[in-house]
C-alpha cells in the first residue's frame, strides 16, 4: 500500500499494531506543507465473561472499552480485578483473545461468585440506584474492599524523582504519536518491572495489572505505580483494588482521587517532575531528610 | 474551617464548587515543606431519564460519570444529544437538578422515541451484543446519524493560530489546579462563544453543547470547537453529533477518530499550537495562503 495523497483520513496499520501512518496538511504559520503522522491505533475491545449462576454457565458482555490493540489478554484480568469481579488469577479458567480481534471471552471456575451488580458505576444501569448526594460517592467507592499495607515500603524522594525520566526513556509509543497514557510499576529502589501504554488511562493501568497477573509477578504491595496524566478517582481505585501502597502521576489530582486514596492509606503524590513533586496523602512511605540548614545530608 | 495540618486528605470546598483546597507536603528536592494545593473537585453525576413507552411514563438512570460539579443541566441534556437520546431541546419537558446535588433528572415528550440500545457502547449490556473484529467498529459507529454542511465555514489558519491562546486566557480553572480539561466553541473570526471545564474530557464537551442547547444558541453548523486534550474517537463522535464542522485538538487524534471525522466530513486539526497544526481531515475548510514564493500574501 502506498500512502494516500491527500489527508483523507485512511489509517494505515505499521508494523506495531498500537500505531498507524496517515497523510496530513501541515500548517506553518500560513504555509501548508504536506506530511505524514503517525498515530496511536484506538479500537474498541469487547470484554465477554462466561461464569456459572445457580448451577448453569452463562455468557454476558460486561465491557466494551475503546483501546489501543495489543496486551488484550492483560487488559480483560486486570479490568476483572480492578472492577472487583476476580479476586486473583485463581478465579480465572481461561482467557482467549478472539481471532478476528477485539473480543475477550474470559472463562471463570464454576465456583466464583459473580456480583455484576459491581460494574454499574461505569455501565448501564438497569435499575433505579438511587445515588443522591452523599450517597451517591459512597456507591462509587463501594466496591474498593482491599486494605493496604500501613508504613511500608519506604521509598527516598530521590528515587521518586528519577521515575519520569525512567518512564520516558521506556515509553517506546509516546514520543511518536504524543496520544498515548502510560502506567509504569517500579520496585521501590527505582528499577522498572512493566510499562503498558493506551489511548486510555485506565486501559493503560489495566494492561500494567494485567500483566502481572498473567505472569504470577503479583508483587504490587512492594512496587510504585506512575502514571503519566493526572491521577483520577478510576486510577486511585484500581490502585487500591491492585494493592498498590504508592500512586505518583505526572499531573494533578482530583479531590476524590485524594479523598479515596486517604481512606485506604495509601500514599498519593502528584505533579512529580525532575526535582519535585506533591504528597496529597500517605507522606509516612516517603523519605524525607532534613532541611540543609537543619544538618540534613544534601541530596548529592 | 481551619486548613488541616498536614496531608491528610480532607478537601475543603473554595468559593468555585469547581475547586477545593487541601493540604500537601511539597518536595523540592529532598525538602519538605508544608503548603496549600487547589483540587479539581470530581464527583459522580447520575443522569435519571423520565419518557414514555407503549403509554406508561418511565424512570431510568442512564448514566453516572465522574465530572466536576457545575452547570450540570448542561451535562445532562449535552449528553442527551450526543449520545442520541434526543434530537433538539425540544423533546425535553423539563431538566430538575435535585437540590442535594449530584443527581439530574430529564423529563422527555411523550412523543419522544427512546432508543436506549444507544447507549451500549458506552455502558453496561444486558446481552451478548456480539461485536467482534470490523462488525465492533461499526457498531460504535452506528449511532451518528448527522451530516456536516459541506465546505462550510472556511476558516483562515491565522485564525486557528490564535485559539489555544484565547482558550488559556479564558480558562478560569486549569492554571490553578492543571487537572482540567476544557472545551471551548468559537466563531469562524476566533471570538469564543462559550467555555466549558471538567476532569472528563467528554463532560466538558457536553456541558459545552448543553449549554448551547438551554440557551437555544445552537450556532454549532457554523463553529469551531476546540479541545484541550487528544481527540478522541468519543469526542469526535459528540461533535459530528452536535453538529460542529471543525474540531481543533491541542493534543493528538485517534487513529479512529481521523477515520471518524473523515466518514464525516468533519474537519480534524491536531496539534494545534500558536503557529501550526495538522489538518487531518476536511482540509477544505482551512483556508491555505500560497508559500510566499510562490507570491502568497504574508501572515502579517
Amino acid at each position: 500500500m502506498t500512502a494516500p495523497a491527500d489527508c483523507s483520513g485512511a489509517c494505515q496499520p505499521l508494523h506495531e499494531p498500537a500505531l498507524a501512518a496517515v497523510a496530513v496538511v501541515r500548517m506553518l504559520g500560513e504555509q501548508a506543507v504536506p506530511a505524514r503522522d503517525v498515530l496511536a491505533v484506538e479500537e474498541p475491545l469487547e470484554i465477554r465473561l462466561s461464569y456459572v449462576r445457580q448451577g448453569k454457565r452463562r455468557a454476558r458482555t460486561i465491557a466494551i472499552t475503546m483501546r489501543t490493540p495489543g496486551n488484550d489478554r492483560e487488559l480483560a484480568v486486570g479490568f476483572l480485578l480492578t472492577e472487583g469481579i476476580i479476586q486473583s488469577l485463581h478465579d480465572v479458567l481461561v482467557v482467549h483473545p478472539c481471532k478476528r480481534g477485539n473480543l475477550v471471552r474470559v472463562h471463570l471456575r464454576e465456583d466464583v461468585a459473580v456480583d455484576l451488580g459491581r460494574l454499574k458505576r461505569n455501565f448501564y444501569t438497569s435499575s433505579s440506584c438511587g445515588v443522591c448526594g452523599k450517597t451517591s460517592v459512597d456507591a462509587v467507592r463501594s466496591c474498593v474492599v482491599r486494605t493496604l499495607p500501613v508504613g511500608s515500603p519506604v521509598v527516598p524522594a530521590e528515587i521518586i524523582h528519577q521515575l519520569p525520566h525512567r518512564l520516558r526513556s521506556a515509553q517506546a509509543v509516546f514520543d511518536q504519536t504524543g496520544g498515548l497514557h502510560a502506567s509504569a510499576l517500579f520496585t521501590p529502589g527505582g528499577d522498572l518491572l512493566c510499562l503498558r501504554e493506551d489511548v486510555g488511562r485506565h486501559n493503560a493501568l489495566d494492561k500494567l495489572i494485567g500483566s502481572q497477573l498473567l505472569t504470577r509477578k503479583s508483587l504490587f504491595s512492594e512496587s510504585i505505580l506512575l502514571v503519566s496524566g493526572r491521577a483520577s478517582f478510576e486510577l486511585v481505585q484500581k490502585a487500591v483494588m491492585a494493592g498498590i501502597p504508592i500512586l505518583a502521576a505526572v499531573g494533578a489530582p482530583s479531590s476524590l482521587a485524594v479523598q479515596l486514596a486517604a481512606e485506604h492509606g495509601q500514599t498519593l503524590l502528584g505533579f512529580v517532575r525532575q526535582d519535585r513533586f506533591n504528597i496529597y496523602t500517605g507522606e509516612q512511605r516517603i523519605a524525607q531528610t532534613l532541611a540543609p540548614s537543619l544538618g540534613g545530608r544534601s541530596s548529592c
